[in-house]
């Protein structure tokens, strides 16, 4: 399972006085898909966190490319692109009909709860 | 120390596109007065859940009165309206200028990591 | 159509630092139910919009019950409880499994785009 | 006015249940610390607005060094790196007591009211 896409509906408190969807929310939507696509993979994050291990952003990148209005339906088409036993990286396609609206990259790393770099339970990640 | 009053800026991530503040951020605005007046009272809310105690809210009221706008400065003024052991009521006050632009109650029950109801730490308290 | 229920799951960037969904986001869900409220009911809210005609928030309580988590899933019920010409009020039932997680009550006005109270326009509402 | 420098303290509601700022949060910050870089150089952004003018976020890049915490007060330094007559780039250094806790660069570009691309006119920049 390397890739994956859900479909989203933008909120009205995800806009701003521009009209458009405000840029931080972007964010949300592709945490919205990396979790997803963990979770269609077999990976249940919420149980990673109670065994003291969780996935903490380290690097992201957003290009823009077409504004998000209210109530438009968005396809985000989230891909991991590398995998080392501390970290993930992630790459996004933000999708309205078949124009692309955004398209982003991140690394996440694995941390403990003292917040130290720490590799990836085996026997919680996916086959 | 009953009362205390904060200044804000409206922030542009915090409009809509009907051009005003998003509705659900004025709960935002009062948290950060409650905060403010337990600060002001010598009470330091952070300390208090390190304790192992938490403020959570139980109800909020507001009643919208005037739009907010982006880059507005609003005076919040923030008063403890009623306290017991368990829970404490505040009210709120939104002001623009001489302008009135909301006004809300709101009540917090104690809790502990658990969740259930917990007596105020009287050590914790302002005096 | 005076009632109707959409299903939302909690997500991670909606919780906060007590493990628990943020007080504010409720506004957010309730408005989710009131815009797909008047979506199956034959509205479209973005027309609305554009026909210079806004639902503003005039009023808005809510009881919190049980704290809802990252990754619950909840079904939210909302149901139209008054209509006026100018005013709708709704309210709202959060719930996670069979428990109650939240209740609340919104007033909304119709304003045209100077902000003044207007009629909502009749070839708008749903028959 | 090249560079500008403003304080923050981080709100409750920012945090996610991790115990840190949510990562989306920061580009919220980063967008304060441009506008108020804006108003230091004289140039009023709702102004510009009005007239028809729009900054729109092009592209955004973080990289997350340390976690951010509720109460932390965060000094936000941003630098304008690049100007065009259609486009802006800035930097952004987000600094808690020596400590780097996130750094960052966007590009903006300048959109009349139809979402082209437009030269910002010249007598609403500042000299």
């Amino acid at each position: 399972m390397r890739s994956h896409a859900i479909t989203l509906r933008v909120r009205y408190a995800e806009t701003d006085q521009m009209g458009y969807v405000h840029h931080a929310n972007y964010l949300v939507y592709f945490e919205m898909g990396r979790i997803e696509l963990l979770r269609a993979a077999g990976f249940d994050y919420k149980r990673f966190e109670e065994r003291g291990f969780f996935l903490v952003v380290a690097r992201m990148q957003v290009r823009y490319r077409a504004p998000a209005r209210y109530d438009d339906e968005l396809i985000l088409e989230t891909s991991v692109k590398k995998v080392s036993p501390v970290r993930i990286e992630h790459e996004y396609k933000l999708i309205r009909g078949g124009e692309l609206v955004a398209e982003g990259e991140s690394t996440l790393a694995c941390v403990d709860r003292e917040g130290r770099l720490a590799a990836m339970p085996a026997d919680l990640l996916p086959a």
